[in-house]
């Protein structure tokens, strides 16, 4: 199969506001081949800066746009898959945003090559079974510890046996207010739940501020510590997992390639590597980073906090994994991420998750609901149109 | 002083091919005060993405445009800068492109201050002295041996103390093949000559493959091998580190930030750095990275390979640095990158180059001489106007 089209369709929420909830947008990416296959992927990534590096003139031999490594471009199996993403590597090596850019088209090609051989991605990946994961929620740190105490008692009531805090002033306000926070959550989720705290990057690559924190979060017996610092900042990493004991770091987010989520492992000393395979280049990167933190007793988490495309497409590479239980689950996204798939994944009764067991990623897009959300974006370079927005139903071929 | 606008001009040749030379385009950008204070700085990235991230209509509170970080900021002295580089990490912390789109602004601030307080930029860094340089030639590899040696001889001819061979078919080749082409390189410089090798990345992970070449490397006394593995391979590259003997592994061109840079200093185990202003976030944080260089004992090497704006504003971080003397010069560079500037860095009869002892970074624009080359860039979304391009000489407000 030739890949024919690659079409970018950029939804939004009628406002978008400084809430740090990624499910405000969302760029979905569809691939169609010459056989008429069709495949769906999703970026976690800024809609148009994405679609910009597809189409971008190209600036030299290794800052090509992303479209020169993928339209035209073979795809008959998984092998085809990974030279793609090599190919898009070495010629957009100086094009910063091709990462997220490739992460959408990428897991749009796991889709449509699932739908085509009938088989699950986590199949054609290898895995034998599809094992259920314990999704956790999560949260914005309350304003009082009352209200972070009161989202944690909500939370548990819903069935989570797992909730996340995080972001709102936590790691800004005094170590004290933080400690209370923690407590408050400890309190409401009661002893068995799995306590979450997310610190959002805050602390830069200071440790000493995260040093001052440890102590509330061995109290509350918090399961990690996420983002404490940097995406890159390994080695403030590195120094505060020497001291913080029971409460293991938690990272990986930013990872825009496998090798940057592997050093987190190899120089950051994280025991959870978070990775989004629709920002660090896709599922086959991430099942990589997965392998990897098998081999050093890391446990892997999705991170997930848009679309139920971008939900399966992020639980393919892990799903293999039995004893790497914890999901994150987008509990409240906004409207456009919910509406945008005709299928989800759904809490059981048990409190568990499944990625589909169907075909490709197995969620359909629900091009109708879609619709409303749909911006149309139109770059002209000296006054010709280098890039449009597709329609949804009609596949065209990318104006190159 | 408020920043009042910011100006993206995309420059490009004709024609722009597939070679791996970075000159064939520039996205230059102005800074304007509301004082009338003008500063210019250059990207060295993908000119449309680097715009489009500029513009983007924001995702969330940490994926927000590098235009909400800037506009209407105040920027009153060097402090200023930094605490505008830590709002951008914060606030477009999940958009992948703003380092490189942050990174000209950062300049033109630079430029813009400098220019106020008439005082060069390596100045403000807190340098006292502006130590020559020895420029090196970049060269690509010969088809054949015999012509790589011809290559060096011309260099040698030229006044070039050290030349530096590169890409091409190096590192693809069989190792027999390449070992004759570095030797010729050696033939050809004579023995006194810095022999610098770059190897482009080509063996993406695969440490066996660079080991393969050491012993001709060796032979040669080449100073260093550049980029044998992908900017992020940080475990590849100290595998090579341990059994390179006195070739010195260099990298860092990839870095878009300074933790990514260091790194490859402590957990790479490079002994020279090679930062691109244009690309890690601009002229503080490649100064912060010449600062852990000194302190572990590695090199500080600009990385240029477009106009003498951009060479300019990568050797104010280490000018004040003495002994670290060896500089990349871009010696034919394409029409666009020569013509954009009135000023230029000048080869000296002693082989040696010097930063501009004058205000900024001592390099104006020639917008007479730029104009040709300028592309007209629109962005429309839902058919309103988002972004298009602004004018030469008078400068306008950004409409956001």
């Amino acid at each position: 199969m030739r890949i024919d089209s690659v079409d970018f369709f950029y939804a939004s929420m009628p406002e978008v506001t400084l809430e740090a909830d990624g499910s405000q947008d969302a760029l979905l990416v569809r691939v169609v081949g010459d056989d008429g296959s069709v495949g769906w992927g999703e970026c976690e990534a800024s809609p148009l800066t994405s679609i910009a590096a597809f189409v971008t003139p190209r600036s030299h031999g290794v800052c090509q746009p992303v479209s020169a490594s993928v339209i035209g471009e073979r795809v008959d199996g998984v092998a085809d898959i990974s030279r793609l993403s090599q190919l898009v590597a070495r010629n957009s090596m100086d094009l910063l945003q091709a990462a997220h850019t490739w992460s959408g088209v990428e897991i749009a090609l796991w889709d449509l090559l699932g739908r085509k051989l009938e088989q699950p991605v986590w199949a054609l990946l290898g895995y034998q079974r599809n094992f259920a994961k314990v999704p956790y929620a999560s949260m914005l740190m309350g304003d009082t510890p009352q209200s972070t105490l009161e989202r944690a008692r909500e939370a548990r009531a819903k069935g989570f046996r797992a909730v996340k805090f995080g972001w709102g002033n936590y790691g800004t306000a005094d170590v004290q207010d933080d400690a209370d926070h923690v407590a408050a959550a400890r309190e409401g989720l009661g002893p068995d739940a799995d306590l979450l705290i997310d610190a959002g990057q805050i602390w830069g690559d200071n440790v000493a501020l995260a040093i001052e924190r440890l102590p509330a979060l061995q109290k509350a017996g918090a399961t990690w510590l996420e983002e404490p610092f940097f995406a890159h900042a390994f080695k403030a990493y590195s120094d505060l997992a020497k001291v913080s004991g029971g409460v293991g770091l938690a990272g990986g987010e930013g990872a825009h390639n496998e090798h940057m989520a592997q050093n987190l492992i190899d120089f950051g000393s994280v025991k959870f590597i978070q990775v989004d395979s629709a920002r660090i280049g896709g599922i086959g990167p991430s099942k990589s980073v997965a392998e990897h933190a098998l081999r050093n007793d890391v446990t892997f988490v999705n991170h997930t906090f848009t679309s139920h495309l971008a939900l399966s497409a992020s639980m393919q590479a892990f799903v293999g994994l039995e004893s790497h239980r914890i999901c994150e689950y987008p509990v409240e996204p906004k409207s456009v991420a919910w509406d945008l798939s005709v299928d989800h994944i759904e809490v059981n009764s048990s409190g568990e998750i499944m990625a589909p067991d169907a075909p490709g990623l197995g969620i359909r897009v629900d091009e109708k609901a879609l619709q409303p959300y749909l911006r149309h974006v139109e770059i002209r370079i000296d006054g010709e149109l280098s890039y449009e927005s597709g329609a949804l139903g009609t596949p065209t071929m990318v104006g190159l």
